[in-house]
Formats: C-alpha cells, sequence, structure tokens
C-alpha cells in the first residue's frame, strides 16, 4: 500500500452536479480516506461562469484561469470532467487529460459512446483509469457491476430502463391521464427533464449508455449500429389501448449477441403489467443482464440528479484512490473484437399495431388481408368505433414476426386510402 | 501492474460448489487472465472423499494429503475454503492460511458472521485479502456493491430476502395452495433444500447475512444482537388470509441505525402485494438499501447454488489477481465502530395477528378489551366462524404499536380459556 499519500483533484465544470460533488467531497475527505488509504484533494476547479451562485465558498486559489490547465498542471493527478457534450471542450480536456498521463473521470456518455475506443487506448498505454461510472444511469453502479462483480460472468442479454425523464413522462401519462405535452412540461417543472429534453425524449440518451454497456458485457468495441426511436409519438389513447390488453408501455434499449451478431435497439415497448420492469416507475433507472453462469441479475435505483451522480463519481474517485488500474472497458483494447451486427429488420416481434380507419364496408377484410400477404399472422384484433367520428380504431395484436415484414406491412397500410392517420406499432416483449 | 504473473490457488472443499469452480477455471482460465493480466492456476485441491464421482479429471499431484497444508504450502497464494461450518477444519484452515500471509476467499456466512472481526485484523494485518462474496446472498455480489461501487454512501438501513429456500417455500406455498410441509419437500426434491434444512428455515441463515451486511453498511463490529423468527409457523391459513387483506408473506431481514443504535431483525412479514418485494419469488434473492446521497438502490439475483456462487467466488478471486487489496469490512478495524443495539422490543410494528377462539358470548369484547389496555389499537378486525368446530377464527390488522406491547398482548391472551391454539403474530412492513 506505498503510494502517494494525496491526490489532487480538478473539477472541470461546476454546474448541479460539480457543486454537489464539491460539497460532497469536502465534507466526506476524512471517511474516504480512511476507506481508501489516500487523501482527495480538490485542487483545481474551473467552470464558464465563475460568478454564478452556487452556496459554496470556492477559495480564489482554487479557479483555474483556463479549463485546459487541468489538463498540463504536473500537480494535477484526476481530472474530472462535467462539461458535457461529445465533442469540443469536453473532449479535448478528456484526451488531452490522458495524454498527459492523468486519471480521467467523467460523466459523459456521449463522449464516451463516440470516443471510448480511442480514449481506452490511451489511458491503457499510458497506464491511467479512464473511469466513467457517472455516464451510465447515475446512481447505479452498473459499470463496476459489470466490470468486477459479475466479471465470470458470460453476458448475452442485456434490457432496460436507462432514461429517467422518458420514464418519468410515460409514468405520469399513465397515472394522472395526461397527454405527451402535458406530462413533458409537469417533468420539466419538477426538474426531470430539461429545457431542451430532445435527447431523453428521441431515445439518443439511451443509445449513448446501450452501446457502452454493449462493449462492456460482449468485451467489444463501440458499434454505432443501433436501431433508435423516442416516446414522442406514444399518445395517451396507446397507454389506454395498453392497458386494456394487459400491459404497459416503457421505453426499452436492448442489447443482444446472437450467433456472434450484435443487435442494439432503443424504442417505445409494450410490457406485461405484472413483469418485474413494468414496477419500475418515475425516474428510475433498472437493468437486467442475463449472464452465465448465473443466471439473471437486476439493479435499480436513481439514475440521475446531483446526487445519484456524485455517488458514482465517488465510486471512480476511490477505485482511484486505491491505485486499482483497470481497462477502461474490462479487457485490453488488444483483445476487444468487432463484433458484426445484425439489422433489427431480421428479428423476429409480437406486436401493438393501431390503425385509425375510416368506418366502411370492406376496411377490415382489406387490413386483414395485408397483414397475411406480408407473413403478420394476428393474434388479436380489437375493432372499436369513434363516437363523434365516422373511424374506427383498430387494434391488433400480432404474433412474433420479422420487423421487415411489419415494418413493409406498415408502410402498405399507410398508403390505403381508409387509413385516416399514420398507422402505429409498439413493439412487445413478453420475456 | 509488474506483479506476479500466476497465482497459485489451493480450493479446499469440492462439493457441488467446488466442483462447478473447478471446471470453471480451468475452462476460463485464459479470459480471467486477459481481464486481470495474471494467470490464477489451481495448484491444490483437497476434499474429504477423494473418490466421489464429481465428473472431472483431477489430475493426482493436486490433492493434498492434508487439508491444512493449503495453509503451509509456500507456493500457495490463494486458499479458497469451501468446506462450511463456523467452527472446526473450516476456521482452522482460515485462520492459518491468513496467519501464514495467504489469500483467503470464503463462501463461509457463519464463519465470517462469528469469527469476520478477528479475521479481518488478521488479513489487514498481514495484507492480504479476505473475501466473501459468495457467503452473502450467492451470485448478488452485495459485498462488493457496498464496498466500491456505492461506497460513497451513508447507509442507515437495509432490508431484503436473504435466503432462497424460504422464499421458495413460501412462494409454492402460496401458488399451489399448499402446506408449509409439502412445500418444503417440494423444495428438497428440487433441490432448493439442504436434507438438513434448519439454518434455513429457522433464520439463521439470514441472520449471518444480515449481521455481516450491516457491517459493511454501518462501518461498525458485527453485533450478535439480533431477533430472528424463521417461517416454520407460518401456515397456508395465514398466507390465504394475508392475501385476502392485500399482502403477501416473504421471510425479510432488516438492519437499521436510528440515533445510533442498530436494530437487526429477521422475522417472516407481511408486505404489500403491489410492492417490489412481493415480485421476488421463487430462489430469488433482493437486497434494498437506502442511502445517502444516492437514494434507493435495488439488486436482485440468484442466491445460491453452484452456478451463482461461483460467479460470486470468481470476482473474489479477480480482485486479489488485480491486486485490489481492500480493507475486508470495507475501513480499518481501527476505524471499525461498536454501535449500541436496540432491542426490537423498542420498535413499533403494524401487525397481523390471528387468534384461534371459542364461539362463545362476550369473547371479542374481551380481546378487544386486552388489546386496549395494552395500548394496541385495532385498525381493522374480521372474525370468520368455522364450519365444523364451535370454533372462530379473528384477525387483527394493529396500527403501529410497540413490539413490547404486541408482545404482552400476545401473552395475556394466550393464557385466555377461549383460545383453543396459541396466537400468532407475524409484523408488517408498509414501506
Amino acid at each position: 500500500m506505498k503510494r502517494k499519500k494525496t491526490l489532487n483533484i480538478a473539477i472541470v465544470g461546476l454546474g448541479n452536479i460539480g457543486t454537489f460533488l464539491f460539497k460532497y467531497l469536502n465534507k466526506n475527505k476524512k471517511s474516504l480516506t480512511k476507506k481508501t488509504n489516500v487523501q482527495p484533494n480538490i485542487l483545481y476547479v474551473s467552470a464558464k461562469n465563475i460568478n454564478k451562485k452556487r452556496g459554496i465558498i470556492i477559495n480564489k486559489k482554487l479557479w483555474l484561469k483556463n479549463y485546459m490547465d487541468a489538463a498540463y498542471k504536473k500537480e494535477v493527478d484526476i481530472v474530472i470532467e462535467l462539461i458535457g457534450g461529445a465533442d469540443g471542450a469536453a473532449k479535448n480536456l478528456v484526451f488531452k487529460a490522458l495524454e498527459n498521463k492523468k486519471h480521467v473521470i467523467t460523466a459523459n456518455k456521449a463522449l464516451i459512446a463516440k470516443y471510448g475506443d480511442k480514449l481506452s487506448k490511451i489511458a491503457e498505454n499510458n497506464k491511467v483509469n479512464l473511469e466513467y461510472e457517472a455516464a451510465v444511469c447515475g446512481g447505479v453502479p452498473i459499470i463496476r457491476l459489470l466490470k468486477e462483480g459479475l466479471i465470470a460472468n458470460n453476458i448475452k442479454k442485456v434490457k432496460g430502463i436507462f432514461n429517467g425523464t422518458s420514464n418519468f413522462i410515460l409514468t405520469t401519462m399513465e397515472k394522472n391521464k395526461i397527454s405527451f405535452k402535458e406530462a413533458l412540461i409537469s417533468a420539466q417543472k419538477l426538474g426531470f427533464a430539461e429545457s431542451n429534453p430532445e435527447s431523453d425524449i428521441n431515445g439518443e440518451d439511451v443509445a449513448s449508455k446501450l452501446k457502452i454497456l454493449s462493449s462492456l458485457c460482449f468485451n467489444s468495441f463501440l458499434n454505432n449500429n443501433i436501431y433508435v426511436e423516442g416516446i414522442k409519438n406514444v399518445d395517451h389513447d396507446d397507454i389506454i389501448n395498453a392497458d386494456k390488453l394487459g400491459y404497459k408501455i416503457k421505453l426499452l434499449g436492448f442489447s443482444e449477441v446472437n450467433q456472434n451478431k450484435i443487435t442494439q435497439r432503443v424504442h417505445p415497448t409494450l410490457i406485461k403489467k405484472n413483469s418485474y420492469i413494468a414496477s419500475v416507475n418515475g425516474v428510475l433507472n433498472a437493468i437486467i443482464m442475463d449472464g452465465k453462469p448465473v443466471g439473471t441479475s437486476i439493479i435499480q435505483g436513481e439514475g440521475a440528479g446531483p446526487e445519484a451522480t456524485t455517488s458514482a463519481l465517488v465510486s471512480d474517485i476511490s477505485s482511484i484512490l486505491r491505485g486499482n488500474i483497470k481497462y477502461p472497458f474490462s479487457i485490453s483494447s488488444k483483445e476487444r473484437k468487432k463484433i458484426k451486427f445484425d439489422s433489427i429488420l431480421n428479428q423476429k416481434f409480437s406486436s401493438y399495431i393501431r390503425l385509425d380507419v375510416l368506418d366502411k364496408h370492406g376496411v377490415l377484410s382489406n387490413i386483414t388481408s395485408v397483414l397475411a400477404k406480408n407473413k403478420v399472422s394476428i393474434k388479436r384484433l380489437i375493432q372499436t368505433p369513434f363516437k363523434t367520428k365516422k373511424h374506427s380504431c383498430v387494434i391488433i395484436i400480432t404474433h412474433k414476426a420479422l420487423d421487415f415484414d411489419l415494418m413493409k406491412t406498415l408502410a402498405v397500410l399507410s398508403k390505403k386510402n381508409y387509413t385516416v392517420s399514420r398507422p402505429k406499432l409498439i413493439r412487445i416483449d413478453n420475456n
């Protein structure tokens, strides 16, 4: 245990998370030192706006003149990047810090999902840590779980709820019987959605996290082939329809390897009401993994917010304080594999199809024949007339069919003159 | 990363778990070496019965003459103890191995719960690892989670389902509408209960695990003050009654710190049907922790069996291969605290009381007056006459009351001449 007795930290970015972390480290310096035998010392901080009110006292000496100095100052051991964004300042800082043999901790999922492979090579060559527990699911220590607690396992499948904002919106739409827009506004008011919630609700946030988890689970390089669909098009009627059929709607991410090919997908999903994942509500995140020999493991917790993110950042800091240098992606870059991908179009799904159609003779017969021609067979069909209009709503639950055939069916139906709005499809997960 | 390139392992105990681990390590030597940069090498094995059929080929050179040689042979780096039992051979081996500066891995919860404090001091002094991930909840890497992933958090409460056998029995009683005895026999047939299932069903197995978790959560020495009640007295009628009232019955362990005092308890518990913990069925284990700043975290997985246990053992092996030496109980023995305990009698619980009484005038009035005198107030009461006998079954759900008062009430009622069988109380957890 003969190592440096103090490691010097530079925190770059002092938003809600950086500020909370600053307070936490000052308050818990002693207890972390007890646990790791090395003292964490905040030597520098940097932020765009120095004069912003943060409710903390920062010694003037701590402020760096330029954020990039964190990567250059000789006495800095650990750079904590809390700027955000895949490119620009965050990218410059993290690359340079690793090149200069600083340990790096980042909460930046976009950066890791885009440049993780390159960054991990630099970290490995320079024998420093690149830690990113806070980048995936906030306070849920899934990265450490995969690299350490479940290290024995050959993981072939990972799925879960990876975005608290989307999950809060879907939960609120269901509970309060409100529209997507109303739920989004409510989420923004409560601080669960950013003023620009785009990457949360279009699925991109989940996509970044899923790419990172895939790499860790399958010992492969990051793979950009991923099907991504957000929750914007889920409306309250879908939630009601799903409820009647015994389902809930969640935004799920799935990644699996079959016959050495990877499929990654993010989309709204119908899941059985009595399934575990249906019980994960609000801003919670949950991850389910199938591994050999361990079987199925689940981990659930707070997915976002300064408190949960600080919990993850401190686990990264402690790992570095303990001198526990690990490959950023569990195995050496030389050993990581390139895995071929398999398109979602080659996968089979049961699905929920919703059609708003003119209420006239022969429509249902035509719909069912379109499905039959495209190899989509019907498990359940419910036709309900709208009270006020001359329209009907047709809900179909299909048996498992190729996604290619499902998409083709949808395209054909959308061109029919009896369809009054764009047909909708939501995949079902019965596992 | 300049360390020994190979670490030599001695596996002592070759039952189902030891045998599975032996196979796993031989098959996955390469992949573990890739992940840790150090090769795990099984140098010796030892077992009581050398000639038992195990379905594996063991080179004759591997067999130790005496199991204690594992602790003495100079070339052994890691001793894996899979003998079991708090005393005798397991104790001798683990103490001697640590004294001789060997890393020790054990799946032995009884040993750690009894001698963990002493053993960790020896390990710390000799700068070797004492790892026991497999001792608590099989494949659920809860020890590592507390020591690493959630290291930032001040944990004040931990609860959960810690025993797969009990959970399987209660789940089966409910699903198949069978008695405790029938469910136990079914569990034994399926290999989910041992031929001597005593420590599983009397709660002692949970007690050992809970003591260990308390130490890790609260940074305290092991505390033997624990209330333990198993599932033997839960019968099928209780499960039906609970179901009617909106509850399920689970064997839960609880440990919490309030005003610097610890309470540890294990007992059958009524929990709401729609709570997360009610969804954890069969042999699964689940742990719920409340921590600051992270909030509530949940981890769930297979609690027992050679596969899950091997997953845990290999995470311990990998940690040692990586050279990641940690204090066995997260902080140094010098820093661990003695916490005073608070008896369960000082805690308040809602509870389910079941009384089988003679169906005669004035009984209900007497029962309610006994409760009132003992400061137990009634939230709900259901009296149902038995069809065949001159008896009634009275079910009472109480408001929160002191456990002392609840116990006194039960004692008084059991002495009444109208009670035809021993009154029963099951505590309720509404959180």
